[in-house]
Formats: structure tokens, sequence, C-alpha cells
């Protein structure tokens, strides 16, 4: 009857037609029509049902209803009049569950089970002589009938084999309601099941369900329990997406669909339906490579140990942080990462099961043949296990004291606007590194949200505009940056400073709030150095930057003392400020 | 002390220096500096003190203080370390007002208003010594503290001269705290007025505040009346915006600031502190100037019926629509709006007034001297009295019995994303046209969000993309359109097929919808001419669309019956995807 994978042609941008075409693209098996996609439509109903065969489609559910039932004799007169029109529609389109939400209408008399049960009951009849399943829905904000329990509790008075209940998890979740009663609904009652995660948002209802909505993964909804708990029950349909999200409905449908059906993998993999490789272990971060000068590098006291047998690109070292400066890149950007991986093919291998992108592998004979994909932004992710790759690299002899970075820390990537939710869901679900909660503060330019994800062997910081960069806002697309560990940020900044190295200056202001809001030892070689400083109730932060040493690169330099977790995410403001000024004062 | 009116640099975009720079040139006497902007900023408090006294601005408020009162003695300590360090920076500064927030913090321990009055009564002393005043206010969310009567008892309590409250109109609003007993409490007593108007949203209320506010007369509060209970109390304060909106904080602070001023200029006019010239009624829609070709026009039944004397500009008319079709001018766009004033002279006094760029006139002698200004998205808004300006046009001598049209019905003008608050301003403030409340519905390639401005006589409608339109989303910048009024759409549309003017076809899928809706008796013919239809409680209304005639602009045809006062939004995505059809059946 029915694919594994639904997702509601609401959660896309476009025509229903791109629509269509995204989601078969993406693999699913079927689709939930939005009534408002199927009227903008020039194809009838019978050549939609057409083109979703020829897709590969199946409809698994037509949503034309509202206000159903709890009615008037006159309204349910009219009702019936219209359900038997949109019936006749389902049977052209080839759709056999129709979804009935809960009323919400000023029309619904009364708070009565029985009116509810018979009037459902009467639909039901209507819809089962034409083969046609009523699947009815709790709305968390439906006017008498807001929780599963309630829904289902008037599916059983009403007894109808064509009468059962959808379940879904944002109506059931936001209201924080216990979602284990769900096994006891028989599992043939249970005629949909429509799938959302949410961030917790503290707002009406209504708004955070018509805005907010994320796919599974993204937000803070436990859908493994809550899905676990429907499976239990005897569950057969369709796990099925309906994420209404503002920035999904307006990106494009192609990569978005993706995003949607690897969060539907992932869920499947923690819920056990679905055999997926297990994420490897990552160990820390191999390299990162980028479009910079070796002379910036130089200053920071690395070392050019190595050039690539055939590739135009160079190796740079110091302490266990590797950079590869490849010519051939964009300038300025970050266009690659190597992780250490416990298991490079494993990690592979995962990440294709999760549909990243598998990019094709140029090596010579004799070269490392090392497994990569791309992230959603583009930035290409190595696995790497031991450090066969180093070979590649001739060795160029040279050597250095260096100026105290230890490895890379982190690595900051900035993430196009549309793509911050799927992003954290690729990490997480892909690389298995394990999401922070999401960041907001008021960079120089407007919000930025900033989540990190990982932990301390491979932390990624993602960053986005919130709103977005208007034609005012500079620096647009926003600088990228690598974060090298050190042991001591102040010697690390007093040599690089003797090195010549373009370091950022902070501004004194900083340093008197510093020394307003805490009593530090060391406060003076703070602002001498230009060192910023964080703190929280585990540890301590230090940290300095230099400048943009290209078009949207620039570098860090951290500290950690005891266990502190953070990125100094309370700084950022002030550096990107001095950054801003900086290019104003070159300019 | 401080000019008639200030702005917190957290309203606007930039760096310290563009946000100060962006204030002065938009006339503001002085500002609220947030603390986060100084400490970001390479110049020292004095530095600053010297540019804002270049830039003719005063510092009227310093907000470095969160969680003050109510607190342990080891807390109060720290905090009054703090508080010596902050005065010196204000001495430095030039400030001579601290605000000082209602604690939010869990140090907070007790609803003790003994405790809060003495601990701010040795704040106020500290502060008193240095000629500083201390105005405390009640955040909305404030743990104990968080009514404006509250906090003014625990002043009260405190009696130092150098204490006293800080209003701020979205605290106190968005509880719908009764503001009449402001005028209870004595002028000299209220130290600050920060203002912000905001949308009625139902979500928490910190949320509400740090992203939604808006500046006076964007939203749903009642800023007059408010503002005039703090005048009446004897106020002598600035009257200070402190808005916090994601879209501002990242649009151009130039315009934003403008924006800003404009809300305080209206909202003085209306409190009776500043005299602007009253807006002077308008009485319809002259004409619209546009970049089309005329053969669409004389398709749509207008008549080319003169040309400018002195300009590429053609006249066609069609009952008391009329048309400019200016050769000059943008292919594709609707240029400029020409409006019915009862009094032109004095519509362009007052849109100067209000800050509205006024556009330089050109034309020849005897040619009329048409006054005109620029609204925010750039399109030009001419006024015109009586029908004067049409001798500019040599008259063609043509004639014809035209469709049906009898005139101009609205004008829809998309708005960039960052102007849609500063446009209902505009149009409300500076001609005096009242808007609807604001609707948003999914299009099909994201959300929109729509408002109509005016009345029967002068109607406009701004729509804009309520996230943004993305790389994906086709057709950017969306199309505008005029919508012309008729008696009798479905005759005219006949009327138009018959002449093969570029009609939109509407999909049978929308006319079984409505059948499935409505028992409606011309049902049939609503289909056969691609007419749509909606209804309210008052009317009812019929229209249809052309196809695109230029790279941005369309017709529609309406028939309202009734009192329908709508512009049937509701068909808005169907059009909207025939549009997009069409462009991909044409690309």
């Amino acid at each position: 009857m029915s694919g594994d994978t639904a997702i509601a042609t609401v959660c896309l941008s476009g025509t229903l037609e791109d629509k269509l075409g995204a989601a078969a693209a993406a693999g699913f098996g079927g689709v939930e029509i939005f009534e408002n996609d199927l009227i903008a439509s020039r194809r009838s109903p019978s050549e939609i049902r057409r083109l979703c065969a020829d897709l590969g489609l199946t409809i698994d559910l037509y949503q034309p209803f509202r206000d159903f039932e709890a009615v008037p004799p006159d309204v349910l007169r009219a009702n019936l009049r219209r359900a038997r029109r949109k019936f006749d529609l389902m049977a052209e389109l080839g759709a056999d569950t129709v979804l009935v939400c809960s009323s919400v209408s000023p029309d619904a008399v009364d708070d009565d089970d029985d009116l509810a049960a018979e009037q459902l009951r009467e639909l039901a009849e209507l819809a089962g002589e034409r083969g046609i399943r009523v699947a009815y829905e709790a709305l968390a904000w439906g006017r008498f009938v807001n929780t599963y329990e309630h829904a289902w509790r008037i599916v059983r008075r009403a007894d109808h084999p064509a009468l059962g209940v959808c379940l879904d998890s944002f109506h059931i979740l936001s209201r924080r309601s216990d979602p284990r009663a769900i096994r006891t609904i028989p599992g043939e009652k249970i005629f949909f099941l429509q799938l959302a995660d949410a961030p917790l948002l503290d707002m009406d209802v209504l708004h955070w369900s018509r805005h907010h909505r994320l796919f599974p993964g993204q937000g803070a909804f436990d859908l493994a329990a809550f899905t676990g708990h429907v499976l239990a029950a005897g569950y057969q349909g369709p796990l099925s997406l309906e994420v209404f999200n503002d920035v999904f409905r307006q990106a494009d449908p192609g990569p978005a669909a993706v995003d949607a059906m690897r969060s539907l993998l992932a869920l499947r993999e923690s819920v056990g339906t679905l055999d997926v490789p297990a994420a490897p272990r990552l160990d820390g971060h191999a390299f990162a490579e980028l479009g910079v000068s070796g002379a910036v590098l130089a200053d920071l006291g690395f070392t050019h140990i190595g050039t690539h047998r055939s590739k135009p690109v160079q190796l740079w070292q110091q302490g266990a942080a590797r950079l590869l400066v490849n010519s051939a890149a964009e300038e300025g950007s970050i266009s690659a990462l190597g992780l250490v991986s416990a298991d490079p093919r494993g990690s592979a291998r995962r990440a294709e099961a999760l549909l990243a992108p598998v990019l094709p592998r140029e090596h010579c004979p004799g070269e490392a043949d090392l497994a990569a994909v791309a992230a959603p932004d583009g930035t290409e992710i190595f696995f790497c296990g031991n450090d066969e790759w180093l070979r590649d690299f001739v060795p160029s002899g040279a050597s250095s004291a260096g100026s105290g970075i230890t490895g890379i820390d982190h690595v900051a990537l900035t993430q196009p606007f549309d793509h911050f939710d799927e992003a954290t869901l690729f990490y997480r679900s892909v690389l298995g590194l394990s999401p922070e909660a999401v960041a907001e503060f008021a960079a120089p330019f407007g919000l930025v949200r900033s989540r990190a994800v990982g932990d301390q062997d491979v932390r990624l910081t993602l960053d986005s505009a919130l709103v977005r960069r208007g034609e005012w806002a500079p620096g647009v697309p926003s600088p990228q940056h690598v974060a090298f560990a050190c042991e001591d940020a102040l010697a690390v900044a007093r040599t690089l400073r003797e090195n010549g190295a373009p370091l950022l200056e902070i501004p004194g202001n900083y340093y008197d709030d510093l020394d307003a809001r805490f009593d530090l030892p060391f406060a003076a070689e703070l602002r001498e150095n230009s060192v910023l400083y964080d703190r929280d109730p585990s540890g301590e932060f230090l940290h300095f930057f230099t400048e943009l040493v290209g078009s949207r690169v620039f570098f860090e330099v951290v500290q950690r003392i005891g266990g502190y977790r953070g990125c100094g995410v309370v700084n950022t403001p002030v550096y990107m400020t001095a950054h801003r000024e900086r290019r104003l004062s070159l300019a």
C-alpha cells in the first residue's frame, strides 16, 4: 500500500510538480498531498496520480478537511456534501486515507464525544463505501479534542472499520503528553503516523507548529522513543514527515528532500528498523585545507614540511596541527577537513548510506585513497586512518621550533542561512558528532545563531546569520576560521607578535569591562596581547585571533583551562567588530 | 541636558560609529549607548564623547547593569565594585543617567522590597556623589519586580534624589498593564522614557521583546495614549526609542534611523508636541506609471489618448483608470503612482516634514509642477490636484469603447524584505492611509506577509516574502501589479479574451474545490473565464489576472459586490503558481 517513508508536500518549496520530483529523487516511497498544492496545480487529480506512479510515489494521505465533527446538523450536511466531492477526487487521485483534524471551529457546539463519534461514524460510513479510510487527529490546539488519548476515545466510541487515528509527534510532544499510552492503541487502528521534531520554544503552540517544526534529529524531541511506542503498538504504515518550517518552505526542494530523507534514515536506524554502518570513532582533526598564503602560516610558526607528489598542495605543520595549502582552492576559504577515523571505509560507508554525496576519488597509483564526502555547505570531509596519507607528500626536510601551537581545537564553518539545521543533522547523523545547544548573539550586523557539534577530539562550530545578511552587511559570506589549541595563549601571542604575525587588536574598552567584571591576576597581560577571556563553572578560556588572512578566513588560538567546554561565543561580537574596523581601515 | 528625541544604539546595525553617524544624520538629539557597542569599539569613552559632540548628539543613557538589587551582601559588594568602574566610565563618556533593570537573577534572594530599596539607595548614593542618576526599570519578565507600579513603590521607598524610574512602553503594554497610573508618578521622578511598539504576538514575552519590537506606529500598541500619560505626569526628558528587532538589526542603519525618526515625529504630532501639516484627503488614484508595451494596454481595452509634450511618456486611459507608459522607465516595473490630493502642496509639505525624500521637479515652462516624494522602496508618489496635469499631454484624438474597466481599485507594491514595516509606517504617517491587519499565507516559494493600507478611494497592498527569497525561488524580485475595478468581472473577462489579452489560466482543480465549498449559480462561468472568487460576511469578490506582461508586472481586474473589503488574498497562491508554471512553459 505504501513505501516505508513519506513526506508531506507542505514540507517543501515550489509547485506540486517541483515537490513530487524532489521527494522521488530523495528516495521517498510516498507523499501526503496538501490540498492547496493540488488546487494550484494545472494537472488534474488523475494526471497527478499518473505522475506519482511514474515517479514511484504512492499518495499515502490527502488532507482536505478541517472542522468536520461535533457541529450542528446544517453544518454537518454541508461538510458531508464537501466530503463526497473530496472522496470523488481521492478516487481519481488514488489516495485511500483522508486526514481529519480535530475541530478548532467556533461552529463546534459542544464538548460532546458522543456527537463527535456519531458524526465521524457517518463520515467513515461514506468513506468506507468507497474504500477510503478516515484518520482522525487531535490538534494540540483543538477546541475540545487536543490529546491523542481523547481522539482515540472518540474513534473507539464510533467503532467503525473505516475510522482510525492519525498520530502526529508534534501535537503530542509539544503538549508534553506522555506517549507511552500509544502502546495501548491497537496497531491496526493507527491509520497514519506524522513525524516532526521542533526546538523547545516558549510560544503559542499554533505559531510554534506552523513556523518552527524541524525534521527528526534537528530539534529537541525524543522521536526515537516516540516512534518506538508507535511501532510497538503494531503500526504498519509509513513514517511520514509533516514539517512546517519557514526556511525549508522557501529553500531549494532538492537538497531539502535529501535532508528530510536523511532524518528518516537516522530515525529508522535508531528504532532498529534499518541497518546503517555504525559511526566509527573520530579521534581528531587530521588536517584542514584552505586557500591562504604560506607566508602567513610561517608567521604563525608553521613549517612547510612537504609537497604533494601530484597535486598543487603544500603540507604545513606545527605540533599536531596540519594545514594543507591548496593553490587551486578558492582563495581564502576552508575547502576541506580531514578527520581521523578509527575506520575510514566504515565512516565513508555510513556517510553514503545516509545520503552524503561521495566525492570522486582522484589519486595517482601509489597514493593514499582517501574516502571523502561533501557536507551540506560543500566543505569536503576526508576520512583518514593512520598517517599513511602523509606519504603522498615529498618531505621538504625543513623543521622549526614552532610558536607553541599544539593542534587543531575546532574549525568554525559559517553556514548559509538555509543550511543551518541541515548541517546540524548532517554532522550528528553522518559523523556521529553530538550537537550542543544553540546560542544566539547580537553580532554587529545582526543576530547570529551558533552551535558547536562534537567533543574534545573533533569539534566544529556552525554559525549562521539568523535573519539573513542584506545588501548592507559587509563581509558576505561571513568568514570561517580554524582555531588552534595551545597550552599558554599569552606566550604564543607574544611569540607570534614578535614573528610579525597579523594578530587582531582588541580595543581597550573590552579590557576595562573585563576589569570591572573580574579581578584577574593576568589582566594586564591579556590587554597587552589582545587575548580575550571567558569562564564557565568548570574552567577558563583564553583566546586570540589573527586578522582576516584571506577574503573569508582567519585563525584563532585558544587555551582551555580546566573543563571549559565552550568556544568563547560571548566574545564573538568583539572580534567581529574588530575585523570589520580593520577592513574599513584597509579600504 | 538632551535633545527631544533619542535612539538606543541597539536599534541599529553596524559598529558604534555606524550607528552614531546614522542617528545624527536622521536628526536625533541623543542616544542611549548599549554597553556591548561601546566595549567592541576601538574608541575610548572620551573619544566617543567627542565624536557624539561633533555629531550634535548627547549621550542620554548608559546601560551596563543587570541584576543589581535584592542580592546577598557578597554579590552586592561585587556589584558596587563594578558600579564604581562604570560610573568612572560614564564620567569619561559624559553620560549622566544609568539604567538599572529589575533583577532576573537567581541570585535575587527574596521578594523583599525593603532590601531592594536599601541596595538601590546605596547605588544611588554612589551615583549621586558623581552627579549620576539611576533610572530603575521593571522588566516585564523581572523575577520579583515586573510592573512599573512595583518599581515606583521601591523607588519611593528608597527615597533618594539620584534614584528615579525608567518607563518602557514595551514592558508596560506587553503585560497589558494599565498605563493611566503613570500620571500619579511625579514627573521629576521619571528619569527616562523608552518607547517601542510591537505586533500582538502570543509568545514568551522575553522572546517577543528581544526579536519583534517595532518603531511606534508600526505595531499594535497605543503609544499616543501611553506617551500622553507620561507627559501629563510632567516628564521632561527625551522620547527615546529602544527597539530590538531582528530585521532592523541587520538593515542599513541610514534608512533605519530615518524610519525611526519618522516614527517619533508622527508620535509627537499625535500627542500634540509637534506641528506637522495635516494629511490632506486623498480622493483616488490619478495614475500609475509603468514600463510595459502599449500593445498590452490596447488588448486590455485602454486607449492611447495623449503623448507628453516633453517626456517619452504616453497616457493611456479607460474609464477613470489612467496609465502612464514611460519608455525611459525600468522595463516591467511600476515606477510611480499619482494620487489625487485635496491639497497637493499640503501633501508634499507633510511628506517632507515626515522625512520623505522630495524628488527634484523637472518640468518645462507651462507644464504642471507636480510635487513628488519617494516611498521607501523607491516608488515615486506624485500628488495631483485637479486634472491640470493632463494638459501636459498632446491629445491623440483616439477613443474607444473600452472593455468595462472603470478605474484603479488598488496597486500592489511588493516590498523588499527589510522595508515592510517601514513601508507601513510611511503610508500611514506620510499619506494618512490606515493599515489593515497583516495577513500571512503560504505562497509556492515560501511564506508571504501581506497588508493593505488605505480605503476605497486609495488602496495599496504591501507584500513581502516573510523569510527571504533565496537562490532557489524564481521571479526575484517579486512581481507588482495594478488592479483595475469593474462592475462585471465575467463580462470584462469575456471581452478581453476576445481581444486576445494575455489572461492567466486558472487550473480546473481550483474550480472543483470552489464547487465543493460553495454552491454558486455562476460557477461554470467562473471556470470558463478563469475568474477567481472570494467572499466575506459583507460581500463577494470576483477577480482575474493577466499573465506577466513585463519582467515583474501584471494586471488584475476585480469586481466588488456588497461591502467586501479584502483583496482576495486567499487566492494568491493559486495565481502565483499559475504565473510560475506559465513562466516555466515559456522558458
